[in-house]
């Protein structure tokens, strides 16, 4: 059998510990090529590059290997990496180690899981995985064994078209992680202010900051999953309609 | 009855005909914050500014009216303006007028879109309007009664939490706008390819270029709508989870 072409990209950058993780197991299943940011690309969501020129630089080449950096977003990443430097298709998209987690609305903001959403946009089974863990030197060890459970299971079953995976795996402080459950996104919120500071040449300016509110109890969401450590498979899709909305609005068609 | 507070943002920044257009159209309705970005963020999406600091730069202040600039993306000025110009959340959050089409899958590129899922996400009444017309000096005068019908409709009777709307104009070129279409996400893909150019440092760079291919005939469609010259509103969302290929994973669970 023919092995299979996986792309691995992420939004920490070519240089994170996540990705060096994701890269050596991907290399176990096929011929690996990656295109990553040349810098961390953290909450650029589905950005792409229109008003400047991209750039793709190859760091490395093996038998079966290929590593490039780019600059630009995790979306870019995917249209350089299909378009210039595979030319073609791969088998496999997958996106992280991402270096904390996409749970619940994260995945909005995520640029790993928007590489993985522009995957699914050119119908690429597409994967993301990401540890619920923000630092750089994360233990993405215990992720394996469940990376390869799932890497496999999409390898011989595929997905279905228009729907890629969000992966979010729980940073294993308390034991032990239990097994996989397919869960639902959390409804939940980020209760955020600005901190309020002064630079040296008394102009003011501001940082994010914020703690997510989780408006969800129930056990069938991928934050319930995190908190009972074990690892959320959300699949998700990219048709925003609301459809239980639609007949709401219908009396605006009246001049139809 | 108090005056409405409406927050004004928009992706091709603070300068842009388009929202100029939409200020003056707003104005009639209320006391209007103006958060907008100080350059074009075309293509952003959801993208928010992490590892440099935010500022914000007052332009202009009336009766009833105060417009910043800030040196980020749209999702950051409305976090921006609900929570240092504003305060409190607004009454309602109009994000546009956009110089170009945001249906079909562009929503998910979409900076102004990204504003208007943001401020659902916060719980506050959002629209997005776009004019199918990329050109710096598009006529929106045509959008107006449009607009109007929209906003006043959302002013009376509210938006179902958990919802927002995209709702795109066609650019008016085969006569009068006929009225509006409630109206789904249309199917589609941009068949892109990378501009390969050498700069004059003999070094190879990149420009994105594509065009969009549509994969949906049906006339229930957002692009249906444009094209044949009705005003298309979608409700949007922002749980992205696929419930109907749940099923497709569960075998994943049995180590649960």
């Amino acid at each position: 059998m023919k092995k299979p072409t996986i792309l691995v990209t992420n939004d920490d950058g070519i240089f994170a510990p996540g990705i060096r993780k994701l890269i050596e197991i991907m290399r176990s299943y096929g011929r690996v090529v990656v295109v990553a940011p040349d810098k961390g690309q953290s909450g650029t969501s589905h950005a792409i590059t229109i008003t400047t020129p991209l750039r793709l630089m190859k760091q490395r080449e093996e038998k079966d290997y290929v590593e490039y950096a780019a600059n630009g977003t995790p979306v870019d990443c995917v249209k350089l990496g299909v378009k210039v430097a595979l030319k073609e298709k791969p088998d496999l998209l997958v996106s992280g180690i991402n270096h904390g987690s996409n749970a619940t609305i994260n995945v909005i903001y995520s640029g790993t899981m928007a590489a993985v959403i522009e995957g699914c946009m050119s119908r690429i089974p597409s994967v993301g995985f990401s540890l619920d863990d923000y630092s750089q030197d994360a233990d993405f060890e215990p992720s394996e064994p469940f990376i390869r459970k799932i890497i496999e299971e999409v390898l011989d079953k595929g997905i279905p078209d228009s729907t890629c995976l969000n992966v979010n795996i729980p940073a294993n402080h308390d034991g032990p992680i239990k097994g996989i459950k397919t869960c639902r996104q959390g409804v939940g919120y980020w209760d955020e202010r600005f901190d309020h500071r002064t630079d040296p040449r008394k102009r003011e300016y501001f940082w994010l900051t914020g703690e997510y509110v989780s408006m969800d109890s129930l056990d069938d969401t991928d934050e319930w999953a995190l908190r009972n450590n074990y690892v959320a498979v959300v699949p998700v899709k990219f048709d925003l309609t609301d459809y239980e909305a639609m007949d709401h609005f219908k009396n605006l068609d009246d001049n139809a």
